[in-house]
């Protein structure tokens, strides 16, 4: 199994992108397939990996680039390359840091559409203190339709089965309520569509029990789904930077973050994004995962051995079957 | 002044109301018009307030009725006998801490639309480390138009300069990204329309700076604002509980909270929504202020403060003006 990885769009470089895969091959067996720039890769390697393969290219799309536009003009882009190298025998994953929208955008594209889905959808796991979540979308799809939050329940309930093991997940709706009737027109009208579909839909959730995981996959538009997510990213910064203050307050202070200082951290640990590593594009027909920019290089590894099961459990095809039932 | 008081719906029921009354009525002169229980408002009251009135009422309106349904039916609802007082000359405006959706409905269908209004907006302050920032709308309007948010704008700019003294209120709008390229349809279209307006309009905010107060009205649909508002909760809530573990979790641990305990009490009390005690519901006939259910004395006497400064102001007046020049 070959395993294209873009080593471009990362925070801390190709790097951490080459140990992720160096970690991930102590218990998986693929060939990584790294796309970047040559020189740079081979002294990373530094004869650590037997057999690899590096597809040359200095390009990439950053994240400030009209994604769509991008992928269309900049042939040489590491993603685009990358996408390119999926269509050939063998290559069967990919793997990318960089931008989500180039990502999505070469997916449409390049990789095309699951005949049946009107709308890929990147799943990200949310931290939680409950069960494993999936929050689709995050901000692929900013207009919904009641038929795209459908699919994408479709699509994380397979995912789910297949590569992360729940065995009957359960699918629930972002809403302003808990009572079927709460909502806006979208909710309203998805509501009594999930009803009807033979699924394991519990309801609505309300956007407080974010992180409790309630539900194994929780359904919002992009704008709503994008809206919790930073929410709750810039009410965790702020808090983090009060609790700052007060420990640097005072000499006695300092001393007693210092007692509770490793406690804490493990504590806060649960709501860190490395252990899941990454999330699938669902929907198109290749099997793609996108890992944080901010990944180190146990996410990198965790993503690349997510990435490995998926194509193991022939998601894509189980995902055409349901929806072309 | 009368200003008219709806003492059901609080969490610590009608005592609060009237201990909130009593605390504003040393800095304001003001006739209180309290509806609920006759006796058991007399028996709070206990001689301590000398000019006042009572509506006697047993009835009133819970946060599980369906609003509009129950607006019309119930009669003797302590909210409805309240908007039917403000008909009445003399009577100027109506303070309750009960249901948000039957303050709505009869601000709407008793007080009736200010001309040029399409939607009434609850315009509820955030906590904030940064300027005043009102979040508009929370939840009352779930599926907005363009034009709705401009309203709110608008409105909102009006209770600024006139209420709570900010010179030139900065309208914000909640979004995906700052660009002005981003969003959904909705925001999308909203930009293009505060472009051309004459209002202090700043751009897209997003969701990681609901708190930092980088605008004075923060624009929103009422299922983004209700969602961005939730989240936040449920965050505070997630985390103090993690903070919580932490300090109790060994005896060392204990000891090091005592130590910073009074610092983190005063650094997370920026967060409560006490100090600003009330909403205003902008965009009916009436001058009407929404408080917290979970209000204290102190944001119950400075929620009338906050009406009694509103209606001082002419601030219906002037949106009247604003909206229809």
């Amino acid at each position: 199994m070959k395993i294209v990885i873009d080593t471009y769009g990362a925070d801390e470089g190709a790097k951490v992108l080459v140990e992720g895969a160096i970690l991930a091959l102590k218990d998986e067996d693929f060939i990584p397939v790294f796309v970047g720039n040559e020189s740079q890769l081979k002294e990373i390697i530094n004869g650590r990996i037997k057999d690899y393969e590096i597809v040359h290219t200095d390009e990439f799309i950053s994240n400030d680039e009209e994604p769509v536009r991008a992928i269309r003009r900049k042939k040489d882009a590491s993603i685009v390359l990358a996408y390119n190298k999926l269509k050939e025998e063998g290559y069967d994953g990919l793997l990318s840091a960089g931008s989500t929208g180039a990502l999505l955008a070469g997916g449409i594209f390049i990789s095309k559409r699951i005949d049946g889905v009107d709308r890929p959808s990147l799943a990200a796991s949310l931290p939680s203190t409950g069960e494993i979540c999936m929050l689709m979308d995050t901000g692929a799809n900013m207009d919904c339709k009641p038929a795209y939050l459908e699919e994408f329940a479709i699509m994380g309930k397979i995912f789910l089965q297949n590569v992360l093991g729940v065995e009957n997940p359960k699918i629930g709706l972002l809403n302003v309520g808990v009572e079927s009737h709460k909502g806006n027109k979208l909710t309203k009208e998805t509501y009594k569509l999930l009803e009807e579909r033979d699924i394991n839909f519990v309801g609505n959730i309300e956007a407080r029990d974010l992180f409790t995981g309630k539900v194994n996959v929780l359904l919002a538009d992009g704008f709503a789904g994008n809206v919790a997510i930073k929410t709750a990213e810039g009410v965790i910064d702020l808090l983090k930077g009060e609790l700052k203050g007060v420990f640097y307050k005072s000499f006695k202070n300092k001393m007693a973050a210092l007692t509770i200082k490793n406690d804490l951290k493990e504590s806060l640990g649960k709501f860190s994004a490395q252990k899941v590593g990454g999330a699938p594009l669902l929907g198109v027909k290749s099997y793609v995962y996108k890992a944080h920019g901010n990944a180190n290089e146990i996410a990198i590894s965790n993503a690349i051995k997510g990435l490995i099961k998926y194509i193991n459990m022939d998601v894509i095809n189980k995902i055409q079957g349901e929806l072309n039932d």
